[in-house]
């Protein structure tokens, strides 16, 4: 049985939703333990009672460290005391970064955690690192987070020697800005198989098995991408539904237009993976769904029995020193 | 007559694709005047030969150093010397960039010209700056850049007292990395009308009348939201033609999905604005269409006529100068 320890407060739709998907997930191996409000109804979810909540605008680090029974706090806490398996929480990612940092502690030779966010591109599954963990990095953060991606991308997407490229304004080697160019030269010497820039227009066509970056410019990215996406649909419905001969066809490509949005809905996979700490820390959306928040809880679940934590403890230490340059 | 010096060498699709562009802008008032190789075939556009060509690859300030006669440096040298109004190219942005800072010279206070793109929101145009001019920025650019952005939404878009938001991955002040952080205090002392941060998911819904960034950052997004627009029509005419159902639906929407197409189009603004030089600058993609040049040529053209230049003289110095934190 796997155990995922759910925060259910904090979330901008509130502990319900959170719990509706927790129970959606809930099946013969995943058992979801809610961690929130002590008189939460939890529909017979085992409870675990948090006193405090941490809210979206707080600062992480101040918050973590003043709310030691924040919700999110003691549901790493439970992973950290091997009392669940994973974590998963819609609240506050900065504060999730941070409550993990104090509660998982980082893997051996990790400097900084990073988000990993599956992008469901057109020619494959596409891992993107950082989505949003770290605002600012270093050079040597980003080799770190391509280490972390390739790992990923080889052990849950099972991808044999996995393709990195570093986001960027161009393919050749000159386009970029400071970190961009310095991170380009590490990852060469990294070991890893790294293909150079990619541009920002590949991402939904598919860019790389695994494509790195600050986690300001993924998260970014990822919210242009998936704004972008609903934008798009959202207008061409209203065009569509603008004269008869438009509804008409509208009903018609109905299945095919509810396939794709299917296919790039970012709640059908609910939630990223926070890699980098010595547990399992998925984060969600803010504003994700039940159905989002069930298959964060599912991802979860996923991440514990391929092992991710330890087949990245396995490789980083190794592909840490070899990024050095020597 | 407005003339317009088109540089025809530079880009990716060759010379003979910017011609016919410049060819089909050509009007009553429209008078290209095409820069290149001496043997180009003009069909009666008055050509200024130009013995050397700057390539995509090169580095930008030595390539403009070294090949004075290049066409983009000569193209830039008419705009200089009064013999054209405005210049296009669809060459080496960068180079357009050194060309520009090199023969039309800063307009007076302005540190770094950047561009300025037109996105064509759902609820209206909106001015995204810096898209590409500048990789790494400090904050104060940022708050030329947005004064630029401004004045350019007042005067072309013809926008009363536009607003203006940061780019950045949440929209408390708290978010965002190091540069937007101290880039939104300046912007809230700057007396332009800054509504704070906005995240990338508005973009293409309408997030302000100028959304301001760095160019790294602009030109990610950029070239995301173009590439996700492509991608997203291309996945959806294959997912519609899997089925004869899909294929009937197909035919009887494609007026409303041409319409929508034609309205999100980069060709049908074919370029940006190079601003804070004391000439109008225009640059088009690399990969730009005749349709693309065409236009380009005259949103050049449009930019002489309003007198973007002058605008822009007028009003800057005062606004750097409110800048200062008192």
């Amino acid at each position: 049985l796997i155990r995922i320890a759910v925060d259910a407060m904090g979330s901008d739709r509130g502990p319900d939703e959170i719990v509706a998907g927790a129970l959606a997930a809930r099946s013969d191996r995943i058992v979801p333990v809610i961690v929130g409000a002590a008189e939460l109804e939890t529909h017979g979810l085992e409870l675990v009672p948090a006193a405090e909540v941490i809210a979206m605008h707080e600062k992480p680090t101040e918050a973590v460290r003043a709310k030691p029974d924040a919700s999110l706090v003691v549901a790493n806490r439970l992973v950290a005391e091997g009392a669940a398996d994973a974590v998963v929480s819609s609240g506050n990612t900065g504060a999730m970064l941070a409550a993990g940092l104090l509660e998982l502690r980082r893997l051996p030779g990790v400097h900084r955690p990073a988000i990993a966010v599956v992008v469901p591109a057109r020619y494959g599954l596409s891992v993107l690192i950082d989505a949003g963990a770290n605002s600012d990095a270093r050079p040597e953060h980003l080799v770190q987070f391509a280490q972390m991606g390739s790992a990923f991308a080889e052990h849950v997407l099972e991808r044999t020697d996995p393709e990195v490229r570093l986001l960027s304004i161009g393919e050749e080697d000159e386009k970029g800005n400071q970190l961009t160019l310095a991170a380009l030269e590490l990852l060469r010497d990294s070991g890893l198989n790294f293909g150079g820039n990619v541009e920002a227009r590949e991402l939904l066509r598919f860019a790389a098995d695994v494509v790195v970056c600050d986690g300001f410019t993924g998260n970014i990215a990822l919210k242009l991408l998936e704004g972008t996406i609903v934008d798009l649909f959202d207008e061409l419905r209203t065009e569509i539904r603008a004269s008869a001969r438009g509804k008409l066809g509208g009903a018609l490509i109905r299945p095919a237009a509810r396939r794709l949005r299917d296919r790039l809905d970012p709640d059908n996979h609910g939630g990223a993976y926070l890699l980098g700490l010595r547990g399992l820390s998925v984060v969600a959306h803010g504003r994700a769904s039940s159905k989002a928040i069930a298959n964060a809880v599912r991802l979860a679940a996923r991440g514990v029995e391929n092992g991710v934590v330890d087949r990245l403890a396995e490789r980083l230490p190794d592909r840490v020193a070899s990024a050095r340059p020597t």
